[in-house]
């Protein structure tokens, strides 16, 4: 018989909007209660945003924080739900700072959920383990938490835990299974990354198995810069089976039935002479009114191709890069090529068509099937493509420099952004760099010119990747009896960047299928030279690779930002001097 | 009576360079050999180059660190010099990845000191506090230590500490203070800020007293990326008082004769079963010959100016930039501004003046003042300067696009970085961006058009302190009878951009004075908007350069590396959102 009615709000907050945020969860608490929630949770840094960075150790940031969630318990007694307790992850500060427990001085903020309740904020629970490795610098930003906290809510013990706290042995969760609550929550602020579906479920079962206790996973969506939040939310019981889930990168109300064991069955409160982490019990007594059933709700079928997860994550990290920065419009360079076709795919799926601006600038050296298959993907896609011809700016500042070879060669690429950017001040577009994870690994691009742009929808997506995800989209279009948004060319001639006659991509570079597994070796991986080799490459041809990645770091601290999709991006994810000698 | 002789070599690594690093350390361990030393000491990570960000969890870097210290160690005995223990920082794993005190769990090395002796290393000291705060991520990178290592040399106990182990109360510093060592050698890798001079000698003094033991603070040299080591080494005795001091913004070898209190009458190793640090004492024997006087070195006075500090930092910064990457020389548009002009300078001041080409590039625009002060700088400095009009190139872009406004102003920057990466691309020419630090904060910049280069001298240099510096050179150059290399005119003249007829940057920004101030208060005091108004300032004003400040960030994260001088740069320093909403 179920005796727990769980709300799980997966929301997608803007990052520093206390108060737009606040309206968005008043109205999920709104929503949760009248659906006969018992308890609501919300993700991790739900109130705020999430990742703050420095921003935690700003006194006044955490000062509006908290005057925020103060506000937003006092609305919820105010639109009647203030009996259910709702946990809502904030920055709570400012601590003490510099204690031994924190290697960084400076930090003066917890990572932490608070309950509340009765128009109060009835307890706080402090994140313990800060990650501090990928693209996250939680030790750098955060005070770790040493205590637990209970919500007794109809006699059931809900314990709460941050993220990281699940993925650490012997740590936060260890303790919780000696303590036996009835129900984990864990709000998460865990962003997509390919396969990680296959990671976050498995481990959540098996946390479930070893202390016999159903968890509900909580997740933030949305796109926040470089991260991507997913969503993807679930609840598995004492067993580890996966008995609800909510949508994947969309925002989602997940309400669901649960039949937990009572605390005083169960819950086994530590000695407080032991010395263990102190427990705080908050009563949120049992409002017992009779329930009507649940609608039933089919959950969400996980996408089963990879490349709808990855598509659907691009796209949301493109439009919320959009929306949550306020531009009107995006505007593009189409070059017939597949990378510009993929991306203006990705931003009519992002924001429309007519919010998609193509302008095609060819050169004396454009092939007319360049011509035309760029006018091509603006036509299928339905959007607005003009078209600027970039000879007669060329020729003036090739002729008065006398530039020749690479030099000369770069002025058409850099034209082509000064044409992007001169479009954007004018009429307030952002700017799609086109750039493929495998050109920005090895620098082939022309900083200034093809890089120029606030955000880069594929600087993640390999090359032969960028190929599967424009297969795979015009196989979706053709399921769903549309046309096919990518060219059929676009996808099958030899690429180019087309800066001199005849030039091909593979001119310079390995094939793509052997450059892209080195660089997933190199990069991911971080095997070493002789180990790339020993995967049967030619040695040659890795050290040049090696030698063009290393030598590429100046570039890509200087590139745009976009949506981390693999386990090793580029940015903050994989940091590197750019002062590096190879012995 | 004098019973230890100790160097230190304070010497400038090139990072990665493990061959390269290891010919410089076992030249300064022959020339400190041939002084008499009893023993030597290099910085922190002194073999590898510092800091190494993520190369320190690829196990290829570390193995390749491992095999160069032990052929170190095999070098110095082979060059006679094997009896002496030489202190010698380097990265030492792989170690077990994971543990419960180490909270990355893809660290796998220590930030550590090697004791090489007798050809082998005899002894490692892992640093035990990691700084993950400021430019720093230590706690991502390593794991912490636990240890204490003690070099028993002619009788007395030398003691090693690595740069962050001093700066924590009741850490590794005071672990020390029990044991009693007859001296610590501290080697660091401390980056120069403006005024932290008078941060660290009195943090060492104080453990000096506290402990009753001298200490020997040893720091690198050297420009790394955005980072500055000035060296300043030196050494103290028990009370604290300066024996010896080596060279700033320079290497040097500092040989020092000290009295110091054996270990029989001192040292006080804990009992091994309270579960206290575990104490290695490696022994070194007593190489008692008969040592010749050293002779009498002055101690280099610190300079009295903070402005010849920062300078010296700037010119260190930007030199080791173009060596260490071996760039040939360096490119910079010469405007006739004060910014130009000082990055002129330096640059000449890093490589001379034959590896210096200024540019030239008027636009319709351009008074004749500006030409008039940009030949002149040329002149001064004794550099080449070409001029290349933009009139001509600027003119078929905006008619071809129909710009106006802010969008054809910024066609002009654009087209000068066209000109200037266009030479680069021919000459490979580093290209200098000559951006203040005001600028970069309010975004007073043309992206992809003023701000393109590799490297910008004076990104954390306010505009307020641009002229400082100006003055100073300037009166620097009169002191020693040379031609002040800075015009007048360019100091005193109101800064423009000279984008449109009769523009001055108080057009559009408040007086530098209050806009520095402000800045200050903001960004490096990271005061809230209520805070930086109670100073003093007009809140419109207040609002609107804060405003400014976040809405640059895309900017910044897109802009050049170069030298950090403040005790807040952007970049790794200071770490927020681009998609950023203030409530």
């Amino acid at each position: 018989m179920p005796n727990l009615r769980v709300a799980l709000a997966q929301t997608n907050p803007r990052l520093g909007d206390f108060a737009g945020n606040s309206v968005e969860i008043l109205a999920s608490v709104v929503d949760a209660h009248a659906a006969g929630a018992d308890i609501i949770a919300f993700p991790e840094m739900a109130l705020s945003g999430y990742p703050i960075e420095d921003l935690a150790v700003r006194p006044e940031f955490l000062a509006v924080a908290r005057k925020a969630i103060e506000h937003l318990a006092a609305d919820i007694a105010e639109a009647g739900a203030g009996s259910v307790p709702v946990i809502v992850g904030f920055p709570h500060g400012p601590a003490e700072p510099g204690s031994q427990k924190n290697p960084n001085p400076s930090a003066i903020a917890h990572n932490s959920a608070a309950v509340l309740l009765n128009g109060k904020i009835a307890g706080i629970y402090n994140k313990h383990h800060l990650p501090n490795y990928g693209v996250f610098d939680e030790f750098r930003n955060f005070i770790p938490g040493t205590d637990h906290l209970l919500i007794r809510v109809r006699g059931i013990d809900v314990a709460v835990l941050i993220c990281e706290d699940i993925w650490r042995d012997g740590g936060a969760c260890d303790e919780l299974a000696q303590i036996r609550p009835g129900l984990v929550v864990v709000i998460n602020g865990s962003p997509f990354e390919q396969d990680k579906d296959d990671v976050r479920l498995p481990l959540v079962a098996r946390r479930a198995v070893a202390a016999g206790t159903a968890f509900a996973y909580l997740n933030l969506v949305g796109g926040q810069d470089d991260l991507v939040f997913d969503g993807d939310s679930f609840v598995v019981d004492h067993a580890g089976d996966v008995l609800a889930r909510a949508a994947s990168c969309a925002t989602d109300l997940l309400v669901t039935d649960l039949d937990l064991p009572l605390a005083e069955s169960r819950t086994h409160l530590p000695p407080s002479n032991r010395g263990a982490a102190r427990v705080t019990v908050v009563d949120a007594g049992s409002q017992s009114e009779a329930k009507t059933a649940l609608p039933t709700r089919a959950t969400p079928p996980v996408a089963p191709d990879e490349r709808e997860r990855i598509w659907d994550a691009l796209v949301l990290g493109l439009r919320d890069y959009i929306e949550k920065n306020g531009f009107p419009s995006v505007i593009l360079g189409l070059s017939g090529g597949i990378d510009s076709a993929v991306c203006a795919a990705l931003a009519v799926d992002a924001v429309g068509p007519e919010r998609v601006f193509g302008v095609s600038m060819p050169s004396q050296w454009s092939s007319d099937h360049s011509k035309s298959d760029a006018a091509d993907v603006a036509e299928r896609l339905g959007i607005r493509m003009t078209t600027e011809p970039i000879a007669g700016l060329v020729a003036p500042v090739e002729s008065q420099l006398e530039l020749t070879g690479l030099a000369a060669e770069n002025v058409q690429a850099r034209m082509r952004g000064v044409i992007l950017m001169g479009l954007s001040n004018m009429d307030g577009h952002l700017v799609l760099t086109t750039g493929n994870k495998t050109e920005i690994a090895v620098g082939y691009s022309t900083i200034y010119g093809d890089s120029v742009g606030g955000f880069a929808p594929i600087r993640d997506v390999p090359k032969t990747l960028v190929w599967d995800l424009a297969r795979w989209r015009n196989s979706q279009a053709q399921l769903r009896g549309e046309n096919p948004p990518i060219p059929e060319n676009s996808i099958t001639k030899p690429p180019s960047a087309e800066l001199r006659p005849g030039q091909v991509d593979q001119d310079s570079l390995p094939p793509y299928d052997q450059l892209d597994a080195m660089l997933e070796a190199y990069i991911t991986r971080r095997l070493g030279r002789d180990e790339v080799i020993a995967l049967g490459f030619d040695a040659a041809t890795v050290d040049r690779v090696i030698g063009l990645v290393d030598r590429a770091e100046w570039k890509r601290r200087q590139g745009a930002i976009g949506p981390k999709i693999s386990g090793m991006a580029f940015g903050r994810d994989r940091r590197l001097p750019v002062t590096f000698h190879r012995s």
